[in-house]
Protein backbone atom coordinates (compact mmCIF):
# COMPACT_ATOMS: atom_id res chain seq x y z
CA UNK A 1 0.00 0.00 0.00
CA UNK A 2 1.69 3.15 -1.47
CA UNK A 3 -1.37 5.54 -0.69
CA UNK A 4 -1.04 8.77 1.61
CA UNK A 5 -2.18 12.38 1.74
CA UNK A 6 -0.04 15.31 2.28
CA UNK A 7 -1.81 18.01 3.35
CA UNK A 8 -0.11 20.86 3.06
CA UNK A 9 -2.05 24.19 4.97
CA UNK A 10 -1.05 28.37 5.41
CA UNK A 11 -1.79 31.38 4.06
CA UNK A 12 -1.81 32.35 0.87
CA UNK A 13 1.44 32.53 -0.84
CA UNK A 14 3.46 30.92 2.13
CA UNK A 15 4.48 28.56 -0.44
CA UNK A 16 1.95 25.41 -0.29
CA UNK A 17 2.00 24.85 -3.78
CA UNK A 18 5.27 25.48 -4.70
CA UNK A 19 6.48 23.04 -1.79
CA UNK A 20 3.94 20.67 -3.07
CA UNK A 21 5.01 20.30 -6.63
CA UNK A 22 8.73 20.02 -5.75
CA UNK A 23 7.84 17.05 -3.24
CA UNK A 24 5.58 15.51 -5.98
CA UNK A 25 8.56 15.51 -8.35
CA UNK A 26 10.45 14.05 -5.82
CA UNK A 27 8.10 11.28 -5.28
CA UNK A 28 6.96 10.92 -8.99
CA UNK A 29 11.11 10.22 -9.65
CA UNK A 30 10.70 7.26 -6.93
CA UNK A 31 8.19 5.64 -8.96
CA UNK A 32 4.93 6.48 -6.47
CA UNK A 33 1.57 7.89 -8.51
CA UNK A 34 1.28 11.46 -7.30
CA UNK A 35 -1.49 13.74 -7.76
CA UNK A 36 -1.75 17.68 -6.50
CA UNK A 37 -4.54 19.39 -5.92
CA UNK A 38 -4.03 22.70 -5.82
CA UNK A 39 -6.55 25.14 -4.36
CA UNK A 40 -6.86 27.85 -6.65
CA UNK A 41 -7.21 24.66 -9.41
CA UNK A 42 -9.85 22.93 -7.23
CA UNK A 43 -11.72 26.12 -7.01
CA UNK A 44 -12.34 26.50 -10.83
CA UNK A 45 -13.46 22.90 -10.41
CA UNK A 46 -14.96 20.96 -7.34
CA UNK A 47 -15.46 24.45 -5.85
CA UNK A 48 -16.73 26.78 -8.17
CA UNK A 49 -19.31 28.86 -6.94
CA UNK A 50 -18.25 28.95 -3.23
CA UNK A 51 -17.13 32.01 -1.44
CA UNK A 52 -15.00 32.47 1.75
CA UNK A 53 -17.23 32.10 4.45
CA UNK A 54 -16.07 29.55 7.32
CA UNK A 55 -19.06 27.42 5.84
CA UNK A 56 -18.20 27.68 2.43
CA UNK A 57 -14.65 27.30 2.93
CA UNK A 58 -15.82 23.84 5.12
CA UNK A 59 -17.39 22.62 2.07
CA UNK A 60 -14.20 23.20 -0.02
CA UNK A 61 -11.93 21.56 2.00
CA UNK A 62 -14.03 18.70 2.24
CA UNK A 63 -14.66 18.08 -1.04
CA UNK A 64 -10.46 18.30 -1.50
CA UNK A 65 -10.59 15.88 1.43
CA UNK A 66 -13.24 13.70 -0.43
CA UNK A 67 -11.11 13.41 -3.57
CA UNK A 68 -7.61 13.09 -1.36
CA UNK A 69 -9.53 10.07 0.37
CA UNK A 70 -10.17 8.28 -2.83
CA UNK A 71 -7.02 8.67 -4.33
CA UNK A 72 -5.27 7.65 -0.98
CA UNK A 73 -7.14 4.58 -0.58
CA UNK A 74 -6.15 3.40 -4.49
CA UNK A 75 -2.77 3.42 -3.52
CA UNK A 76 -1.99 7.49 -4.80
CA UNK A 77 -0.17 9.97 -3.05
CA UNK A 78 -2.56 13.09 -2.62
CA UNK A 79 -0.54 16.54 -2.34
CA UNK A 80 -3.18 19.01 -1.15
CA UNK A 81 -2.44 22.44 -1.14
CA UNK A 82 -5.19 24.72 -0.18
CA UNK A 83 -5.22 27.48 3.02
CA UNK A 84 -7.42 25.27 5.08
CA UNK A 85 -7.91 27.66 8.10
CA UNK A 86 -10.11 25.88 10.41
CA UNK A 87 -8.43 23.32 12.52
CA UNK A 88 -11.44 21.31 12.96
CA UNK A 89 -12.12 20.82 9.11
CA UNK A 90 -8.48 19.37 8.95
CA UNK A 91 -8.78 17.15 11.98
CA UNK A 92 -12.12 15.58 10.25
CA UNK A 93 -10.53 15.15 6.70
CA UNK A 94 -7.20 13.52 8.60
CA UNK A 95 -9.59 10.88 10.40
CA UNK A 96 -11.51 10.12 7.51
CA UNK A 97 -8.35 9.90 5.48
CA UNK A 98 -5.97 8.33 7.86
CA UNK A 99 -2.68 7.76 6.16
CA UNK A 100 -2.04 11.53 6.55
CA UNK A 101 0.70 13.88 6.76
CA UNK A 102 0.03 17.53 7.66
CA UNK A 103 2.82 20.02 6.51
CA UNK A 104 1.98 23.53 8.11
CA UNK A 105 3.89 26.45 5.74
CA UNK A 106 4.53 28.79 8.14
CA UNK A 107 5.02 32.48 7.12
CA UNK A 108 5.06 35.74 9.08
CA UNK A 109 2.38 38.14 7.31
CA UNK A 110 5.25 40.55 7.10
CA UNK A 111 7.31 38.51 4.46
CA UNK A 112 3.95 37.55 2.85
CA UNK A 113 2.70 41.51 2.43
CA UNK A 114 6.43 42.17 1.27
CA UNK A 115 6.24 39.84 -1.10
CA UNK A 116 2.64 39.64 -1.99
CA UNK A 117 2.72 37.72 -5.34
CA UNK A 118 -0.57 38.90 -6.37
CA UNK A 119 -0.91 41.93 -4.83
CA UNK A 120 -3.57 41.13 -2.54
CA UNK A 121 -2.11 41.80 0.92
CA UNK A 122 -1.37 45.35 0.21
CA UNK A 123 -5.10 45.36 -0.63
CA UNK A 124 -6.32 43.36 2.13
CA UNK A 125 -4.15 45.33 4.97
CA UNK A 126 -5.79 48.58 3.41
CA UNK A 127 -9.21 47.30 4.61
CA UNK A 128 -10.39 46.28 0.80
CA UNK A 129 -10.77 42.55 1.47
CA UNK A 130 -13.20 41.38 3.49
CA UNK A 131 -12.46 37.14 4.41
CA UNK A 132 -8.78 37.39 3.57
CA UNK A 133 -7.15 34.44 5.88
CA UNK A 134 -4.52 35.67 8.27
CA UNK A 135 -5.57 39.32 7.31
CA UNK A 136 -9.28 39.96 7.83
CA UNK A 137 -10.27 35.89 8.21
CA UNK A 138 -8.89 33.18 11.20
CA UNK A 139 -6.15 31.11 10.22
CA UNK A 140 -5.83 28.26 13.23
CA UNK A 141 -2.39 27.26 12.87
CA UNK A 142 -1.68 23.41 13.22
CA UNK A 143 -1.06 23.05 16.80
CA UNK A 144 0.92 19.67 16.15
CA UNK A 145 1.36 19.22 12.30
CA UNK A 146 3.67 16.64 11.34
CA UNK A 147 6.49 19.07 10.28
CA UNK A 148 6.44 22.68 9.85
CA UNK A 149 8.59 24.69 7.30
CA UNK A 150 8.85 28.55 6.97
CA UNK A 151 9.22 29.60 3.94
CA UNK A 152 10.07 33.26 5.17
CA UNK A 153 14.11 31.81 6.75
CA UNK A 154 14.05 28.64 4.80
CA UNK A 155 14.70 27.97 1.33
CA UNK A 156 12.75 25.88 -0.96
CA UNK A 157 15.41 23.11 -1.55
CA UNK A 158 15.21 22.64 2.75
CA UNK A 159 11.59 23.12 2.79
CA UNK A 160 11.33 20.07 0.40
CA UNK A 161 14.17 18.56 2.36
CA UNK A 162 12.07 18.68 5.71
CA UNK A 163 8.81 17.51 4.57
CA UNK A 164 10.43 14.16 2.74
CA UNK A 165 12.25 13.46 6.46
CA UNK A 166 9.10 13.67 7.69
CA UNK A 167 7.19 11.40 5.35
CA UNK A 168 10.05 9.22 5.35
CA UNK A 169 9.72 9.39 9.36
CA UNK A 170 5.58 8.67 9.00
CA UNK A 171 6.53 5.08 7.47
CA UNK A 172 3.15 5.27 5.13
CA UNK A 173 5.82 4.71 2.25
CA UNK A 174 7.77 2.61 1.29
CA UNK A 175 11.57 3.52 2.05
CA UNK A 176 13.37 5.41 -0.91
CA UNK A 177 16.02 3.31 -3.05
CA UNK A 178 19.59 4.56 -0.89
CA UNK A 179 21.24 7.33 -4.44
CA UNK A 180 24.71 7.22 -5.06
CA UNK B 1 -2.12 0.06 -17.22
CA UNK B 2 -5.38 -0.50 -15.71
CA UNK B 3 -7.26 2.53 -15.13
CA UNK B 4 -10.28 2.91 -17.07
CA UNK B 5 -13.97 5.04 -16.98
CA UNK B 6 -16.58 2.73 -17.21
CA UNK B 7 -19.57 5.68 -17.93
CA UNK B 8 -23.27 5.08 -16.78
CA UNK B 9 -25.92 7.06 -18.33
CA UNK B 10 -29.89 6.57 -18.21
CA UNK B 11 -32.91 7.65 -16.54
CA UNK B 12 -33.44 7.63 -12.45
CA UNK B 13 -34.45 3.90 -11.58
CA UNK B 14 -32.84 2.52 -14.55
CA UNK B 15 -30.74 0.10 -12.74
CA UNK B 16 -27.17 2.15 -13.39
CA UNK B 17 -25.64 1.98 -9.56
CA UNK B 18 -27.14 -2.01 -9.42
CA UNK B 19 -25.43 -3.04 -12.27
CA UNK B 20 -22.86 -0.74 -12.01
CA UNK B 21 -22.32 -1.66 -7.95
CA UNK B 22 -22.18 -5.63 -9.70
CA UNK B 23 -19.92 -4.96 -12.33
CA UNK B 24 -17.46 -3.26 -9.59
CA UNK B 25 -17.61 -6.38 -7.50
CA UNK B 26 -16.83 -8.49 -10.62
CA UNK B 27 -13.50 -6.59 -11.51
CA UNK B 28 -12.28 -5.90 -8.27
CA UNK B 29 -12.30 -9.71 -8.13
CA UNK B 30 -9.83 -10.02 -10.96
CA UNK B 31 -7.66 -8.15 -8.44
CA UNK B 32 -8.41 -4.51 -9.96
CA UNK B 33 -8.80 -1.26 -7.69
CA UNK B 34 -12.49 -0.12 -8.47
CA UNK B 35 -14.14 3.10 -6.96
CA UNK B 36 -18.03 3.80 -7.50
CA UNK B 37 -19.13 7.64 -8.22
CA UNK B 38 -22.53 7.21 -7.60
CA UNK B 39 -24.45 10.35 -8.78
CA UNK B 40 -27.03 10.51 -5.72
CA UNK B 41 -24.10 10.23 -3.16
CA UNK B 42 -21.80 12.78 -5.38
CA UNK B 43 -24.78 15.24 -5.25
CA UNK B 44 -24.39 14.74 -1.32
CA UNK B 45 -21.12 16.00 -1.91
CA UNK B 46 -18.92 16.99 -4.64
CA UNK B 47 -22.45 18.43 -6.48
CA UNK B 48 -24.08 19.80 -3.11
CA UNK B 49 -25.96 22.74 -3.74
CA UNK B 50 -26.53 22.14 -7.15
CA UNK B 51 -29.37 22.17 -9.34
CA UNK B 52 -31.21 20.10 -11.85
CA UNK B 53 -30.77 23.37 -14.62
CA UNK B 54 -28.88 22.31 -17.96
CA UNK B 55 -26.13 24.31 -16.55
CA UNK B 56 -25.84 22.85 -12.63
CA UNK B 57 -26.11 19.52 -14.30
CA UNK B 58 -23.48 20.19 -16.93
CA UNK B 59 -21.54 21.14 -13.76
CA UNK B 60 -22.00 17.77 -11.84
CA UNK B 61 -21.07 15.83 -14.71
CA UNK B 62 -18.08 17.88 -15.16
CA UNK B 63 -16.97 17.17 -11.48
CA UNK B 64 -17.66 13.59 -11.65
CA UNK B 65 -15.72 13.16 -14.84
CA UNK B 66 -12.68 15.16 -13.34
CA UNK B 67 -12.90 12.86 -10.65
CA UNK B 68 -13.00 9.89 -12.97
CA UNK B 69 -10.07 11.13 -14.90
CA UNK B 70 -7.97 11.87 -11.63
CA UNK B 71 -8.97 7.47 -10.99
CA UNK B 72 -8.49 6.65 -14.41
CA UNK B 73 -4.87 8.21 -15.15
CA UNK B 74 -3.81 6.81 -11.81
CA UNK B 75 -4.71 3.08 -12.47
CA UNK B 76 -8.24 2.79 -11.02
CA UNK B 77 -11.42 1.86 -12.45
CA UNK B 78 -13.86 4.51 -12.04
CA UNK B 79 -17.48 3.49 -12.48
CA UNK B 80 -19.33 6.50 -12.50
CA UNK B 81 -23.74 5.98 -12.39
CA UNK B 82 -25.02 8.88 -13.05
CA UNK B 83 -28.11 10.24 -15.15
CA UNK B 84 -25.72 12.39 -17.50
CA UNK B 85 -28.76 13.26 -19.76
CA UNK B 86 -26.41 15.34 -22.15
CA UNK B 87 -24.82 13.99 -25.16
CA UNK B 88 -22.58 16.88 -25.52
CA UNK B 89 -21.56 16.71 -22.07
CA UNK B 90 -20.63 12.98 -21.83
CA UNK B 91 -18.68 13.74 -25.29
CA UNK B 92 -16.60 16.42 -23.14
CA UNK B 93 -15.84 14.07 -20.23
CA UNK B 94 -15.01 11.31 -22.58
CA UNK B 95 -12.44 13.08 -24.54
CA UNK B 96 -10.69 14.03 -21.41
CA UNK B 97 -10.43 10.88 -20.06
CA UNK B 98 -9.44 8.85 -23.22
CA UNK B 99 -10.04 5.73 -21.50
CA UNK B 100 -13.42 5.37 -21.25
CA UNK B 101 -16.79 2.91 -21.75
CA UNK B 102 -19.79 4.19 -21.81
CA UNK B 103 -22.50 2.22 -21.16
CA UNK B 104 -25.84 2.99 -21.89
CA UNK B 105 -29.02 1.74 -19.33
CA UNK B 106 -32.18 1.82 -21.25
CA UNK B 107 -35.63 1.15 -19.50
CA UNK B 108 -38.92 2.27 -20.94
CA UNK B 109 -40.71 5.01 -19.14
CA UNK B 110 -44.05 2.55 -18.73
CA UNK B 111 -41.34 0.30 -16.75
CA UNK B 112 -39.65 3.22 -14.85
CA UNK B 113 -43.15 4.18 -13.95
CA UNK B 114 -44.59 0.87 -12.77
CA UNK B 115 -41.43 0.54 -11.02
CA UNK B 116 -40.91 3.51 -9.53
CA UNK B 117 -39.03 2.65 -6.68
CA UNK B 118 -38.38 6.06 -5.07
CA UNK B 119 -42.59 7.21 -6.47
CA UNK B 120 -41.00 9.86 -8.20
CA UNK B 121 -42.23 8.74 -11.62
CA UNK B 122 -46.13 8.99 -10.67
CA UNK B 123 -45.37 12.48 -9.19
CA UNK B 124 -43.62 13.60 -12.33
CA UNK B 125 -45.67 11.71 -14.74
CA UNK B 126 -48.61 13.64 -12.58
CA UNK B 127 -46.62 17.30 -13.07
CA UNK B 128 -45.29 17.79 -9.88
CA UNK B 129 -41.74 17.77 -10.56
CA UNK B 130 -39.77 20.10 -12.89
CA UNK B 131 -36.54 19.03 -14.43
CA UNK B 132 -37.26 15.61 -14.09
CA UNK B 133 -35.21 13.39 -16.69
CA UNK B 134 -37.20 11.85 -19.58
CA UNK B 135 -40.25 13.56 -18.11
CA UNK B 136 -40.25 16.87 -17.55
CA UNK B 137 -36.48 17.32 -18.59
CA UNK B 138 -34.80 16.24 -21.99
CA UNK B 139 -32.79 13.00 -21.88
CA UNK B 140 -30.81 12.12 -24.94
CA UNK B 141 -30.20 8.51 -25.55
CA UNK B 142 -26.19 7.90 -26.33
CA UNK B 143 -25.80 7.21 -30.09
CA UNK B 144 -22.75 5.03 -29.99
CA UNK B 145 -22.44 3.87 -26.61
CA UNK B 146 -19.98 0.76 -26.40
CA UNK B 147 -22.89 -1.08 -24.91
CA UNK B 148 -26.31 -0.96 -24.16
CA UNK B 149 -28.34 -2.86 -21.41
CA UNK B 150 -32.26 -2.55 -20.92
CA UNK B 151 -33.05 -3.53 -17.42
CA UNK B 152 -37.23 -3.50 -18.96
CA UNK B 153 -36.22 -7.14 -20.80
CA UNK B 154 -32.64 -8.61 -19.12
CA UNK B 155 -32.23 -9.73 -15.45
CA UNK B 156 -29.03 -7.82 -14.12
CA UNK B 157 -27.04 -10.73 -14.42
CA UNK B 158 -27.36 -10.64 -18.78
CA UNK B 159 -26.94 -7.44 -17.94
CA UNK B 160 -23.66 -7.39 -16.10
CA UNK B 161 -22.35 -10.12 -18.61
CA UNK B 162 -23.23 -7.53 -21.78
CA UNK B 163 -20.83 -5.14 -19.35
CA UNK B 164 -18.31 -7.09 -19.12
CA UNK B 165 -17.91 -8.36 -21.91
CA UNK B 166 -18.36 -4.62 -23.33
CA UNK B 167 -15.36 -3.68 -21.00
CA UNK B 168 -13.11 -7.13 -22.53
CA UNK B 169 -13.71 -6.35 -26.12
CA UNK B 170 -12.57 -2.92 -25.57
CA UNK B 171 -9.12 -4.09 -24.30
CA UNK B 172 -8.39 -1.19 -22.16
CA UNK B 173 -8.12 -3.74 -19.32
CA UNK B 174 -5.90 -6.74 -18.63
CA UNK B 175 -7.89 -10.33 -20.08
CA UNK B 176 -8.87 -11.82 -17.18
CA UNK B 177 -8.10 -15.29 -15.77
CA UNK B 178 -9.41 -18.42 -17.46
CA UNK B 179 -12.43 -19.74 -14.89
CA UNK B 180 -12.67 -23.06 -13.92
Amino acid sequence: MTGLTIWFTGLSGAGKSTIGQRVATELRERGLSVEVLDGDEVRQTLSAGLGFSKEDRDINIRRIGFVAELLTRNGVVAITAAISPYKDTRAEVRRRIGRFVEVYVSCSIDVLAERDVKGLYKRALAGEIDHFTGVSDPYEAPEAPDVVVDSGTQTVDESVAAVLAAIDASGLLPEPAPRG
